[in-house]
């Protein structure tokens, strides 16, 4: 596409030179037919016989507005006629507008009356982008008109963006279909309003400077897209972009403090009670292998090891320090571990940013790149690493070796996830403290542990992202290998942002956050406790290779909630081909309901479960089951738990792979057989029917976005 | 109001003569006329000329619509044509609009054209009615206009309706602020509307067999609102009413039944693993008290207790008799039942209507009535009642005694009741399966535990209801005394059914379920582990006296989560006032953030925990809390337990009683901190901020609608 780059500067220059932040509507014109974005015909008049004029050249019916610097809100100042479909009409109608302007602000200085081509009919849209602080230009599409705030049917990408994203905005929306055509009508140009999209995003990507464009309505029909309203905001003030170290320093640094060959403990002591005495003691126990060196000037010997005054007098090279000393003591200390060559400073001590002290902050930061080190924290536990048995940490150890790196901004979330993790025995590769994320933050994180074979699945507790784009771009490649879990906490802290445009308005909230990490492939968490289970149960089932899912359930009931679960978690039910149905028939009794759910009736022995399990491993067209389990005495939960662990693993073992998830009701006895069953590569849950499903929605969510199921 | 009653019933009779389901646009509009709804002028026109003539009269703009009993979807055969501005346009326009519709559909009968002014502005609602299969005659309101099945704004109640419940729907909406005028719009005409709410719903009420209404568009502005166009459907057959039992009988039957002198169990077992031998067992080692009758031809002694061969030989009267026979043995022995003047049969048998058995399960129905028993099932597994010691199930006894009723529809829901309630300890009054409902339904259960002081919470899962009509007039009057919950599953199996009218292809899913139970004071669990969480809960928390909710919290982290779960369930985070924020502040470090929530910081010791609960409990104008706890060496896990649980029973004692939830953040420690605080009145979970958020919420979602709490 090629823009008319110089009138757009052209423009905001001379708007910037008058101190505004504001474009009048003919200069958002102007930009508009700069960057190829459809308008109107229109014109400025600056007396009523000038409209009359105009709009008899335009051609009838024409709109009158009213053109001011100072009045943002057109409609509300009275300052807005539609349907004008004379001259007669246009002439009285600018005096009309013009009065009413006058009456609602007395000092706004009036430009004239824009008289423009009334456009309407096909679907009203908005086109627009807002300038956000975690992700910068940001493009928005949604249904426009005056209910847009209301209806809040909307969507958002970065900016800028290629034309499958800009298409792929069109079918984001709630009302995707109303664009296809309904009742009769003819469907959109879906391709002029993808280009618009893209226009638009193209246009806040070249100049910075644009902090906010509105056009709506945009009207869409069958011939093309017109933007009928167009609104331009400026940034006050400088642009500022996020600073960003290539990720290959990033995994230098990182290689070096997830599998350091040395420690320094910077406030280590034999005391028992202190931080510097638990992060020893946990180092020790926890089974670390490399070097560690206790650091305190008042001691010669800690826990057994030969303590040094100082970092400079190790002997050899140190590559992680992990700072256990009062605030006030870190900035020295962190000048000598910088000197010594140190990657990584793991800086356990608070009383900086969260407690006010923001200077403090400020100067550490300084000390560790000045240094090239880079630091974690401060204000954080420390991290476990279980590959290298280490617990760089003054909480408990932890040594459950598996695939799940967990990462949180808070403290106590650290802390659930280590009782989570222990009660459930899931199988950790890491659990890591980001604290006030002066430096390292999940950017870095996200690239080190991507590529990390010793993790097979990424969880992240999050407030906050420091630069949205570089965890937008991290996450992209690592989803395609491994599943990214994110709980985002404080989704309605920005409801109250000022807003000075619809778009703006629409983003004021927790959407775009959302659209954009769902745009990256990140699996969202919607709590606490739902992060904890996808990340326990996802590395367990196997990727679907289709969107076929099957529930056999013993329980017609629970296959009633299990269906609703489906569909709240966006799961397709397979439409059972009559040779498959034929096929699970024979194995259940004739009352029983073949269909999706399968119904094997209540009473049935372990070999109805065994039969129709196996045939829903073994028939390749089912991709995913949901078992149903109603406890009996005929089949009891320990018997149905071995039956079917015993089941699946055949069935895999014989090729047969696919992701199984299950739903126990019963006595007390589920509870262990859910146990079991998760032992044996089945995820289950007593007394629950939605967990099993999410935990399956969420490995579908992921599978879809790593581009290993297509559609 | 008054109604021309008359009018109305010679359309509908002429339109059924002619065996129509559909009425004509005039004949809707006459309707209209007949209940005062107010609809734009307009007249038929039935040649081009008398189109021109008759829009000259009306006045410009007018609409043409064509008018033919075998198009429904008027726009899709091209048969409307808007903005007809002049005499000349009319006439041509009436050419096209009769070409297309034949062209569309060459056999439609062709009536005319319907002229119409065209009105417009304001805002586009939809006002109409439905007959659900559940609730019977039902109103809707909603966002109108041609995006109203995407947009899907609408919410329903019962008609016919009161003026409150008609403005109540005016603020239900999502898109309520539209309506009260945004961006400088005037605000529509509320009593209008309410008003035109209430005569469909009276026009509904009083001719049954008007099936479905549609008045789409309406547009509302300050001056009214108008019916811009009608759509009215009659029904097919004849309409039923439910059969309702009055509710001193119900109650009559139901206290035998719950608190029976004697019971008889049918098919009665000596041989272990047999239904009859678990009942028997059952009632003896749970402990009833009252006389237990085995009923069996072939034994004279059955566990220690004399056996008789029927029924009709036992000496004394029968308040309860459990069927433990198969269900060909039913009928024969319900009828000696039914001449021994038992009250309640307990239908444990399956192989009736869930088997295909129907006609099986009619005639027992049969047997039944004519005997005046009343019948839970059949297809269940029994019920308990421990304020009786009463376990009359083949399932295994449960006997922690408390104030939670909870019935299941499905056996497998049943037994995760069992196995939650006991893995959770939680004080049950009644379990109850109601199987296929063959007869005692929910209502007859509502009616029941509503008056039962045993009984302080109901908790019912169900599939469907036998009578919608009839449960919410039970539930209208339990929910003013104690909580009723209801997880209604298969909320997505409606999803297909074919509509006929906008109205009707809104209504099509489970928002009629959902709004109309909302209406009854219900509170709907999104889940089975909701609804279980909510039952155990509820009785440990007391009413909230009012809105204003705080957040204490020692983890800056669980502190934004719970905000997030706060706003998530409709909760109201304080405003803390400054007298309130400075007594909170002497408590609390000076970097810890006082405000809502307040953040007590990590590292704090017990006192400080004690000192903001206490001050949080004290203040009448906290009207709820919500604790967050993260696991520190200063405050271990039981020793917050033991804090917190000790402050809150000590400020109850002086008065100051308030509910309080907890969320707990540590290792596996804090489990047993968490069963401590349940069991001293603290509803406390660990590892998940969302919980403890959702059950105050749920909590409090009674609270309103019981009254309790103003607004």
């Amino acid at each position: 596409m090629t823009y008319d780059r110089t009138t757009v500067r052209e423009i905001l220059e001379k708007a910037k030179a008058e101190g505004r932040t504001a474009l009048t509507a003919p200069e958002g014109k102007r930009i508009c037919d700069a960057y190829g974005i459809a308008t109107p015909g229109e014109g400025l008049a600056a007396s009523a016989d000038e409209a009359a004029a105009l709009a008899a050249e335009i051609g009838f019916p024409v709109v009158l507005k009213i053109v001011s610097p100072d009045i943002l809100h057109k409609t509300e100042a009275g300052g807005v006629l539609v349907g004008v479909a004379s001259a007669e009409e246009a002439r009285a109608g600018y005096e009309r507008i013009v009065a009413a302007a006058r009456a609602h602000d007395p000092d706004a200085a009036i430009d004239g009356v824009q008289v423009q081509r009334m456009v309407g009919g096909g679907r009203e849209v908005i086109v627009g982008a807002v300038t956000d602080p975690t992700f910068g230009k940001v493009v928005a599409f949604g249904l426009g008109g005056v209910l847009v705030e209301v209806v809040r049917d909307v969507t958002f990408r970065l900016a800028p963006l290629s034309g499958d994203e800009a298409r792929g905005m069109l079918d984001d929306i709630k009302a995707a279909e109303v664009l296809r055509g309904v009742r009769g009508a003819d469907p959109v140009d879906r391709e002029a309003l993808a280009d618009m999209i893209r226009r638009v995003g193209d246009l806040v990507g070249d100049f910075p400077e644009i902090a906010e464009v509105d056009l709506n309505p945009v009207f869409a029909d069958a011939d093309g897209a017109t933007a009928a309203d167009v609104r331009i905001l400026l940034a006050q003030g400088p642009v500022q972009e996020p600073e960003r170290i290539p990720r290959e320093r990033i995994l230098a640094s990182m290689n070096r403090i997830f599998k350091p060959r040395s420690i320094a403990v910077i406030g280590a002591s034999a005391e028992s009670g202190k931080i510097g005495n638990s992060v020893m003691r946990n180092l020790i126990n926890g089974g670390y292998r490399g070097h560690i060196y206790p650091i305190n000037p008042k001691a010669t010997e800690i826990l057994g090891l030969p303590a040094y005054r100082s970092v400079r007098d190790v002997p050899g090279e140190i590559d992680v320090a992990i700072f256990a000393i009062p605030a006030a003591a870190v900035p020295a200390a962190l000048e000598e571990v910088g000197a010594k060559g140190v990657a990584g400073a793991v800086m356990i001590p608070s009383g900086f940013a969260e407690t006010g002290n923001v200077e403090g902050q400020q100067k550490i930061v300084e000390i560790a790149r000045r240094h090239g080190v880079r630091m974690l924290g401060p204000n954080i536990y420390g991290y476990y690493y279980t590959p290298e048995n280490l617990c760089a940490t003054f909480c408990t150890p932890y040594d459950v070796k598996g695939g799940v790196a967990l990462t949180s901004q808070s403290g106590g979330i650290g802390m659930a996830i280590l009782g989570f993790s222990r009660t459930t025995k899931m199988g950790v590769s890491a659990i890591v403290g980001v604290g006030n994320k002066a430096d390292v933050d999940e950017d870095d994180l996200l690239t080190f542990f991507g590529q990390d074979d010793n993790t097979r699945l990424i969880a992240m507790h999050m407030e906050d992202l420091k630069d949205g784009r570089g965890f937008v771009e991290a996450a992209r490649e690592v989803v395609k290998r491994k599943p990214v879990i994110v709980l985002k906490a404080g989704r309605t802290a920005m409801g109250a942002r000022a807003a000075g445009s619809h778009t703006g308005a629409l983003a004021g909230d927790d959407r775009v956050y959302d659209d954009i990490l769902r745009q990256a492939g990140v699996v969202r968490a919607p709590g606490l406790n739902e992060m904890l289970e996808y990340a326990r149960a996802l590395p367990l089932l196997p990727t679907p290779k289709g969107e076929n899912v099957v529930i056999i359930t013993g329980a017609g009931g629970s296959g009633v909630l299990l269906s609703d679960a489906c569909v709240d978690n966006g799961l397709t039910l397979m439409d059972i081909p009559p040779d498959l149905d034929e096929a699970f028939r024979a194995h259940i009794p004739p009352f029983g309901a073949a269909g999706n759910p399968i119904d094997i009736t209540g009473g049935e022995p372990p070999s109805t479960y065994e039969k129709t399990i196996r045939l829903g491993m073994s028939d390749p067209r089912i991709h995913a089951l949901i078992l149903g389990y109603w406890h009996t005495i005929v089949t009891p939960p320990m018997v149905f738990a071995e039956l079917a662990a015993r089941v699946v693993a055949e069935c895999r073992a014989q090729g047969h792979d696919k992701p199984v998830v299950a739903s126990l009701a019963g006595d007390t006895e589920v509870e262990a057989a859910c146990e079991y069953l998760f032992d044996h590569g089945i995820v289950a849950y007593p007394y629950t029917t939605e967990k099993p499903v999410a935990v399956l929605g969420a490995k579908y969510r992921w599978a879809r976005a790593s581009g290993a199921l297509n559609g």
